[in-house]
C-alpha cells in the first residue's frame, strides 16, 4: 500500500481558500503538471485525488505494483493521467532494477478500458530510458492538451453556458485538462458564462474534483446531479455539452465515465451540440465501434452496501450522437470514419 | 416539530429481516395503507420515511403545521401519500377545532408540484367529516392502485426485466403502488424476471425505499446510479422502463422525479416501451402542457455542502416519448389530447 504523505502541495494549507498559496498565486491558481504527479529519485508522488476536495495529500508509492494500486483505487484517475502515472511506475521499477515484465504487468491490469494506459506503457518499455520517456510523455501530454484546448475555441461564442460531466482537468490529465482545458481556455478568451458540472456518481468527481479546480481558476460553476443535467438541456439552460472520453473507437462511438451517453442523447434531442474532447491517444483505430469495447464494473457495494447493485463505470455514446471530438490535432466532424483514422495516424502511434 | 416514536412498525424490529414480523409474515411481508400514514384521535402517524432502510420508526403529527413539516421534509412522500397526509392533517385540525383557512394554507403550500395534494384538500375542505372523508380518499387511493395495476398487466409479458426510477410502491401512494404497485401486480403472474432500481438522486429514494419494498416482497431487483440506466437500457438489459407522475398535463407530458426524462429518452432512443403509471387525480386538466407545470428545486445542500449547486426536484417527460399512460381506469395510448380527458372527467374530479 502506498503511503500517504500530508504534505501541502504547492503551499496550499488544508482550510485555505484559492489565492493563499504562497507566492504564485492570483486569484486563479493553477495546478501544475508535477503536482498532480511525478517521478522522483525512488518513488512516484501523486496529488491523492479520494482525499479532495477536503484534503489536499500527496500519495508516496515506492513500486510498480504501489502505483498500480493507487490507479486501481482511484487515488489518481483520468485516462491520460494513468498513462502517465504508469510509465512513471514502469520507470521506477526499471531504477529499481525490478522485474519489468511483472512490473508491465501489474501496470496493465490496473484499470481495463483506458487505451492510454497501455499506449504509455509499451512506449516507456520500448526506450531506452524509462525514467526520461516518461517524463518526456507527460510533457507531451500536457502540450498536447493546449493545443486541443486551441482547437476547441471555435466551440464556444460569447456567453456560452457549458455542462461537462466527470472530471477532465488537470487532475485527470496530468496537465492542463481536455474538454476542462478546453473549456478553461475559452473562458480566458471571454467565451464561458457559466459550467454546469454533473456530479457525476458513484465516485462524485464532478461534485469533488471538477468544482475544485474551476474555483481554483475562478470560472463561475455550478454543480448539479446527474440525473438533473437532462432537465437543464431541456429547460434551454445549456449552449454546449462537453466531456472527455475514456476510449474512441474507429468509428467515432466514444467509451467514457458512466452517465456520458444521458447527457448525449439530452443534448441532441434538444438541438445542443455535444462534443468530445480527447487527446488523439484515446483514439483506438483497433476498435472498429463501441461493442468491442469492454466496460468495466467497479465494486457494487460504492453504490449500495445494503442491497444487490451494480457500478458499471462507463458507458458508450454512439457516433451519430457526437458533433465533433477535438484532438490536439483539431476538430474532426462525422463522419469519423473518415476523419479519425488521419488523427490517429499522425499522432506518433502508427 | 413532529415528535419521533421509536415504535417498532408492524412487530419489525430494527435489524429485523423479512419475514419476522409478528404473526402475519411470510417471506413475503405487505405493507397495509395505515402502516403508511393513518389518523388517530389527536395525531395523523406516518412512517418516518428519511429514516429507512436503515431504521422504522413512526412519527406523530399534532397539527397541521406537524403534517405540512413532515411533507416538506419529506418524511412522507410521493404524490398521493403526501395527498392522503395533507387530508388527515386537514381534519385534524377540524377535530382541533384550529382555524381551518390556515390549514389549508399550510397544508396547500407544503409541496407545490403535487396535484394530488390541492385536489385531497379540496375533497376534505368541501366534506361534512373531514375525517371520514380523509379516511375514505386513503381508502380509494389504495383501491385506485389495486385497479391500476391490473390495468398495467399486459405491458407485462413472462420475464420482463423493468426499469424503474424513484419510489411508486405503498410508501408513495399509501396503499398499493402505481408503478411499483404495477410490478408486483405483474411479479405475482410470473411475468417479471426482475428490476432495476435507480437510486435517483439526491435523496436516493430508489435505493433506499424502493429497493426496501422489493425486499420486503421478494421480488429480485438490482440498485444502480441514475446515469448508468441509459447504459443498461442500450445494453438490452431492459424490456420495459415504468415510472409514477407527479402531474400529468392534458398533453400527456409528465411531470416526475429529476431523472424521469433520462429514463424516457434512453427507452425510446433503444425502442423500450417508457410508460407512466399513476392514479387519473394526477392528470390536472388545467394543466395545457409540461410548459405550465412549476418545477421545485430543492436545497442546494443536498446537492454540495462545499460549492454552487442546484437541485431541481422534478423534469417533464415530453408526451411523445411516453409509450402509455396507465391509471385506474385503463391504458391510455397517444394521442394522449384525446384519450386522458376521456380518463380524468370519469374519474369523479370533474
Amino acid at each position: 500500500m502506498p503511503a500517504t504523505v500530508a504534505r501541502p502541495v504547492g503551499g496550499w494549507g488544508l482550510g485555505m481558500g484559492p489565492g493563499v498559496a504562497g507566492g504564485t498565486a492570483g486569484p486563479a491558481r493553477e495546478l501544475n503538471p508535477e503536482e498532480v504527479v511525478r517521478l522522483e529519485r525512488d518513488r512516484v508522488v501523486l496529488l491523492d485525488q479520494r482525499r479532495l476536495p477536503d484534503e489536499e495529500v500527496e500519495l508516496e508509492c515506492r513500486s510498480a505494483a504501489e502505483v498500480a494500486h493507487a490507479i486501481r483505487t482511484l487515488a489518481i484517475r483520468g485516462a491520460p493521467a494513468i498513462g502517465v502515472a504508469a510509465a512513471y511506475g514502469y520507470a521506477l521499477a526499471a531504477a529499481r532494477g525490478d522485474d519489468l515484465a511483472e512490473a508491465y504487468r501489474v501496470l496493465a491490469g490496473a484499470r481495463p478500458t483506458a487505451v492510454n494506459l497501455a499506449w504509455a506503457l509499451a512506449e516507456v518499455r520500448a526506450a531506452g530510458d524509462p525514467a526520461a520517456r516518461a517524463r518526456e510523455l507527460h510533457a507531451e501530454e500536457a502540450a498536447r492538451c493546449r493545443r486541443l484546448a486551441e482547437h476547441a475555441l471555435p466551440l464556444f461564442a460569447p456567453g456560452t453556458r457549458v455542462l461537462t460531466h466527470c472530471n477532465t482537468g488537470a487532475l485527470a490529465t496530468g496537465g492542463y485538462g481536455t474538454a476542462l482545458g478546453a473549456i478553461r481556455r475559452a473562458w480566458e478568451e471571454g467565451l464561458v458564462a457559466s459550467v454546469l458540472v454533473d456530479e457525476t456518481r458513484p465516485l462524485l468527481q464532478g461534485a469533488r474534483l471538477t468544482a475544485w479546480e474551476l474555483e481554483r481558476l475562478g470560472i463561475p460553476f455550478t454543480v448539479v446531479p446527474d440525473a438533473a443535467a437532462g432537465a437543464l438541456v431541456a429547460a434551454g439552460e445549456v449552449d454546449l455539452a462537453i466531456t472527455g472520453a475514456d476510449r474512441i473507437a474507429a468509428s467515432g462511438d466514444v467509451a467514457n465515465k458512466i452517465g456520458t451517453y444521458g447527457v448525449a442523447l439530452a443534448a441532441t434531442a434538444q438541438d445542443v451540440p455535444f462534443a468530445v474532447a480527447a487527446p488523439s491517444s484515446t483514439i483506438d483505430p483497433a476498435t472498429p465501434s463501441g461493442d468491442a469495447i469492454p466496460i468495466e464494473e467497479r465494486d457494487a457495494r460504492e453504490v449500495s452496501e445494503r442491497f444487490p447493485a451494480r457500478n458499471p463505470a462507463f458507458d458508450v455514446t454512439p457516433a451519430h450522437l457526437v458533433a465533433a471530438i477535438v484532438t490536439e490535432e483539431g476538430i474532426h466532424r462525422p463522419p469519423y470514419s473518415v476523419s479519425l483514422p488521419q488523427a490517429s495516424a499522425t499522432a506518433g502511434r502508427a
